[in-house]
């Protein structure tokens, strides 16, 4: 295992909060913004909520020296505001838009309209195959009660399928980006173990940003600290993620934050923290691997069994979800029916008169209450639809959680094991400990 | 390349045509599909058009003793109509939704409700990885006048991307399905040429089907001949494609199809032909490469430069696509307008009255003006919206295939050519020539 080549990577995050009109100096802070990336001259660069289109032109022009090769991902309504600037050149670009992304009426979260998705772009850096992933899912909008919380899962369960399949052939992978999870959070569980992707936050001797790498902070003046609460000083939602290869070797050096203000500005970048990594990449020439110890075993069995455990919370939550999605699906065609039924005794009450009542239908109310029925019945005709694609993508996730159980409980079974599991073990001298590949 | 061992493995394939109430003769065509795969063991059935679950469950069940492994595909409104039943374990299975499905509002063609995807499991034969896929592609209703040609286009973009990035550790790769594309057809070409796929009825040297292979023919009885015009006897739409990799070569010993008539039955499958494939794996001692000659260089620029082409083409479509999308969005938006003008109008001629006008506005027309101003409000506002989704998914493809063309451009920059190219060398002899993965 000598090292023949050493490259040093520096990976850039930040979700720019950029909604035009709405968002606060919009304008100013995307300037502050490409001032910084032209100054710092990042390898790649990964930019969320980048929601217009012109301010990714402006960037791109801005940024046309330092980072020629750029990609910025469409899709949904407004688009999925994810940007990626590079100094590397873009071979390939490749977008996976989650099946669900929260409710196209809950307007005022405006999720659904930003068309949620994790982006793929593919870079060489020197001689090595880089496969970078940047994402953002849905937001938290409470912690108590949220009631997001399985399709955030469902998002997390797609992002690392999307991953682990599409990266067999890369020589190394880089997820950044806003994914509204918290790290022990049950989305984030099942995207580092399953994909055996490491945080740079946990994994770096040298980090210089905010207390517990917090990238959501209530000093940052942009920030209501009540929407914070319970966590008063702030929450680590942003990520830098990476992991090698049997070609390469990856070392976080350094991992940096803003700390919620810039100096000789009067406000940051962003109601989120940047996030600033350092990779050092170590080209591997002799394959590791052929030579596994009990150990080895051991660790790869408590992983499996950790990776179990973990599906079978999802599958939980997305059962729930499920559980909510047919209720919610119920109350639609129920209210369907009753506006359809309020139509019809309307139309049997005006239909008296011709037959010799006496008093006829007052017009006004009849007229009313007849436009009441139809707004009723095509509201929840498109409701049930909503609802209907819901309960299949959920139901899709939750068998396709049950397939990969079944598949890890029979690679668990294969282990011979004398000894319990340590489902925590990870040699601190090893890259990539026990990759869980789909077969090893 | 000495081959040590050969695995000989059964593919079926088949469009069922399987709408509950409304097909002709569902319940006992499934019966007889039932016993036709129960009958033949297929290693591996890829079937399209189960609408219902409980058609799948019915299936599963019967053929829990042949197929102890399947996987139903769930998407859209009714479901993507995918169903794999395998003798082989499945160990992992992810489902891609295409970006765009046709129209919501085109209900009588039902194919946005269908949720069109590709599928993907992955298998175990032996000790080799098998990625199989299965698709359904948007029909075509009228080949002179095919609105859903850049749809398509957009798929078959979108079904190469998710073949090419997802395949990297495959041994083996299949891909079965109704394409909706004739052989020569730009997305077929796109699919073919990209992924580097093969057509089992091009390379078998032993076919017994119908003529030129079609898969959709005017002697079925359930087809309206009129429908195949202008080709009198029928068209080749469904495939069952695949390739190989350094570990496997695979020959497709020979290939069969239906021919519209069942022995003993009053009819026939499906509207559709069913396709059954032979395919013999031999697993490779030694990985083929390393000592590549000129004529091997002059193979590989020559089907980059053929890509070049068919994706510049491609681009163009999904540019024409781009302009009709526009183009009712803008129809959308002003007719829009004119509701909103309307509504305004009308509330503007009935407050006359009330400032003193002799002639009041007749109650029943102003309600039914006020219905009709609304219904037109919201209608063209889903629709603005919907146009605006397909717009960003139409640029976002033409962003990845414009970015595809400059990173080919720039590979087919690096050889040294001295000769006119050949675009359709294919030594006869070698397996998967000059596969186009993104780095050689």
């Amino acid at each position: 295992m000598a090292d023949s080549n050493t490259i040093r990577l520096r990976v850039f995050s930040l979700n720019c909060w950029g909604i035009r009109y709405l968002s606060k100096h919009c304008r100013e802070r995307y300037a502050m913004i490409g001032e910084l990336l032209s100054r710092e001259e990042h390898d790649i660069v990964l930019l969320q909520e980048v929601w217009s289109e012109k301010d990714f032109l402006c960037l791109k022009r801005k940024l046309s020296s330092t980072h020629p090769h750029s990609h910025y991902f469409k899709s949904g309504v407004i688009g999925s505001g994810m940007a990626t600037f590079s100094r590397h050149r873009i071979h390939d670009a490749f977008l996976y838009r989650y099946s669900l992304n929260g409710y196209p009426y809950m307007a005022h979260h405006g999720d659904w309209f930003g068309g949620k998705a994790v982006g793929m772009v593919i870079l060489n850096i020197g001689s090595l195959a880089a496969h970078v992933y940047i994402t953002h899912l849905h937001a938290e909008y409470s912690r108590e009660k949220d009631s997001y919380l399985p399709h955030r899962v469902v998002q997390a369960w797609e992002l690392q399928q999307f991953i682990r399949h599409t990266s067999s052939g890369a020589d190394l992978v880089i997820l950044a980006g806003d994914l509204n999870l918290h790290p022990q959070d049950l989305g984030n569980r099942l995207l580092r173990t399953y994909t055996g992707l490491r945080d740079s936050y946990t994994e770096t001797a040298k980090f210089d940003g905010c207390e517990d790498g917090i990238t959501l902070i209530a000093d940052n003046p942009f920030i209501n600290p009540k929407e914070l609460c319970p966590f008063e000083k702030g929450i680590r939602i942003d990520y830098i993620l990476y992991k090698g290869s049997g070609r390469v070797s990856i070392q976080c050096e350094s991992l940096s934050t803003t700390k919620g203000s810039v100096p000789d500005h009067p406000f940051p970048y962003s109601d989120h923290e940047a996030l600033s990594a350092e990779l050092q990449l170590q080209t591997l020439t002799q394959q590791a691997g052929g030579d596994e110890t009990r150990g080895d075993q051991d660790c790869a069995a408590g992983k499996l069994a950790e990776l179990v455990d973990i599906v079978t919370e999802a599958r939980t939550e997305v059962k729930v979800g499920l559980y909510c999605a047919e209720r919610m699906r119920y109350t639609a065609a129920r209210t369907g029916v009753m506006g359809l039924a309020l139509l019809l005794l309307e139309l049997a009450i005006a239909a008296v008169p011709w037959l010799g009542a006496d008093q006829p239908f007052p017009r006004a109310s009849f007229y009313l209450l007849g436009v009441l029925c139809f707004a009723i019945l095509i509201t929840t005709f498109l409701l049930y639809i909503f609802y209907t694609m819901e309960v299949k993508s959920l139901q899709g996730a939750e068998d396709q959680m049950r397939l990969a159980v079944g598949s890890l409980q029979e690679r668990l079974r294969r282990f011979p094991l004398a000894q319990p599991l340590n489902p925590l073990c990870r040699p601190p001298d090893r890259q990539d400990p026990c990759p869980l590949e789909p077969e090893e």
